[in-house]
């Protein structure tokens, strides 16, 4: 169902691989409540996935960039104002990548190469951006910037590895960086904290399926899905949210409010007494 | 500007007193969307306030009701159901009162017997509400409650005295009550936290006027005011936060997030230099 | 090992009821450290426990008093300050205790008389001991107030109730007293989240054996006991966190940072496969 | 007045400039404590300060070390763990530092090469020496370790710049090698937030006399100082806190719990009468 919650606006995603993308349901929720689209994402990932098809649906035009490049965002940033005739409204970031976790180095083996770069891939890559569209004042006043995080920024997850402290630095980001554009020119910027998502980029964490059970589990809506990652973001890039700003806000059934939850403890304990010297 | 968001939803609004009130805009902005709406309140607020007119502009009944009294929710619970001819969608909790600071009782001061009413008006009102509706199964799956705070609940204000403690019980009965109406029957419990509003409650806690301009300056984006409030308290009725559930989220322009801003400071300093020797 | 961390220093410690409570190791432990000791508990749960046998081994005499009645709390105070020839310098709150929870009330299903006791009981006799203290200025500058707190006020446990409430209440009482007699009179107030400990009062709620197991492996240290939490008290009303306030510090292995641990998988990981259409 | 809280416990601590450092006061304190110290800083630093009088009071020797260079620390533990005959019981890690505060680079500016080395000197520094020990073995079982973060971790204070994602990432990292050291050999990790502090690092920060003005008015019980923080910092190497682990403390008098207090208000609601028409 759509409510032209986004008529009239203009924004710049981030992130579409293929369908199973949160950012790929963003931008299709997004051009059914009204909005034009630009899709941004590095040419590696424009060959591995089908972002073309999702810009045929959504009428939009795909700009290739490498969110960690000032010059391939320079240039982004100016196309995209080129092809919508000015300023737009809208960013959305859904970038994450862990060579240590690609190449199996655990948490107390980190490669510092490696764990740069997913710091400069994960988050810094968020400023970047930010700071860009500040310099050519790319975004309109009422603006919205949003970010995809997870709650491993606050609490640790057994295999997250370093993605946990990206995310950390990637919440800052948006508060360090809300403050000047709110006060300056009336952008809000958030993230949003998704319950884990059976994505490409999800997929790849050891253990995810029975995390994904966990937390389906112990949040009482269940997890929420990738859609309903893209009907939130929505209303956050609507005016309907036009005071919230600075925040972490959790998609998540729940789960960042339970300590333990009868259906999980039901599995677990189960478990237990079958395991009595287990360790 | 309206989306039809809440288009075929029906809703039960507590607390609108007059024009001023936040729980007022919220009615004003479900109509808008499409909802149909029950008001309550109680008779005294009801004589004291103009609640009459809202509910022609809304085209909404009114039914009294003491949220502290189980059989005058019951009894309101009961005909809100008649009048919508079945369940409903979502409810809006926006009560608060504290005898101390009305009698001008400090918190090194407080009477007991008024602390008690601050909580059971305040906050336990809100768990009577829930286990009223939870019991006469009267929300809808995938139905919406939100109760509205402050963030007295998590600092301390000066001044703000048993009311933090009221607004902490508050949301940690959205928490509690919330796994359960989610896990059971998929309804979400949140709480919204909103920035010092100058309603005729507001206005009542000492040493407002000067708050409120202290909070604007802090916040990036300046105060939110009751009809910022009343839009997205629209999002969370709708359909498109499904899973956002247990939260309690600031609606406050940043404030929350904020340690000091350079527009606060500037007043702050501005004559920090006479004044080495002030307390 | 003792350190005379407490040497000269004087004290009174709600809750002690058995050995296992944590109170009890308070007690021994300040004793140890070189404090001297009021304890203070109802006439029923001194009958119920082994105090007597405290008192003796700390050299401490036991005052009764139902911490919810502020004439038996004035009489204490009095007693206290008499019996240690002047003000005294530390407390600890340790009472908690839910009707609704002994007599199988369910959350959805809470008796509101028996809410008001769990929150009078476990909360408000918080603000009504220092308010009490505080009235007759009992405590010297510098001092410390502790009390016992757990995560439940934060995050949803299943089983525990309306506890969470009274516990959220609780560490709100901690932060709005704690402004007042910090700033007047250098006293600090902060609450300890503790891991699920085997006392008599915790070992009452629904699961806890399952939750102590659950807990004990998501905690990267395992969880706290009562003497880990004694050796911790002591700290806190030491002169070495004297400016530590309005603050709830976890005691607790780890465990509120923690999202997901391996072995905590392991456990709930074992037979899941076999499980997939488990509630 | 010391109590022996160390004895036989040896530690490495980095950051010692001169005597305003909290590191230095730190290195007093433990040494008073019974402890055995090593410092460690870098070349330049040690030119700089004045830790060779440092050594010389806590009959420590020092180490030169870059935080950030592998090999540097894997010598620096090499030879700590020689000089203390075997593995040593804790660590502080004192160490911040951002070039683009330092040349002026505002935060809608920064430049990303001087953001990498903010994150590298300030965050991922803690993780590096953290990881040397872990891969050496160094730390006892029941060992500690300690960083020193603020509260811009968590909240936005005008001109702190990227500090603050350092920060956040910082404590990130405590979190996350917290789980893993604890649960593997029983070290705890934890951050400090302390106040801010009249150190030689502190004092670059812009506007800092007003910001520490408004923090002490805002602290209930004042800022802590570099003393104040030695003497927590004490209780975290010592036994008594053994199942503390992944948190983040505030020794701050209050100030994290704070919303507004009198003292506060009183300097800003002056300013503000004379000021009305300020922005």
């Amino acid at each position: 169902m759509a409510y032209n919650l986004l008529k009239g606006k203009k924004g710049l995603i981030f992130g579409a691989l293929n369908e199973k993308s949160i950012a790929w349901k963003v931008a299709e929720r997004a051009h059914e409540e009204g909005a034009e689209i630009v899709l941004s994402n590095t040419a590696v990932a424009m060959r591995m996935g089908s972002i073309d098809e999702l810009a045929a649906k959504c009428n939009a035009i795909i700009i290739p960039a490498d969110a960690t490049s000032i010059p391939d965002l320079e240039n982004l940033t100016d196309k995209t104002m080129e092809h919508f005739g000015g300023k737009f409204d809208f960013i959305l970031h859904s970038i994450g990548m862990s060579p240590n976790v690609r190449k199996g180095r655990t948490y107390d083996d980190l490669d510092y190469d490696y764990l740069q770069k997913t710091l400069d891939i994960s988050a810094i890559s968020f400023h970047k951006i930010i700071q860009t569209c500040w310099k050519k004042d790319a975004i309109t006043h009422g603006g919205s910037i949003v970010a995809l995080s997870y709650i491993a920024a606050q609490r640790t997850l057994y295999g997250y590895n370093d993605m946990a402290d990206a995310k950390a630095l990637l919440e800052s980001i948006a508060r360090s960086f809300g403050y000047i554009y709110g006060r300056e020119r009336g952008v809000r910027i958030n993230t949003v904290s998704q319950s884990p998502t059976e994505t490409t980029a999800g997929s790849g964490v050891m253990g995810f399926d029975a995390l994904l059970d966990f937390s389906n589990r112990m949040s009482p809506i269940g997890n929420a899905n990738a859609d309903d990652c893209a009907d939130f973001c929505i209303t956050l890039f609507s005016d309907l949210t036009r005071k919230i700003t600075m925040q972490n806000i959790y998609n998540d059934g729940g789960f960042s409010s339970m300590g333990m939850s009868n259906k999980a403890m039901a599995i677990y304990n189960r478990n237990l007494e079958e395991c009595k010297d287990c360790n």
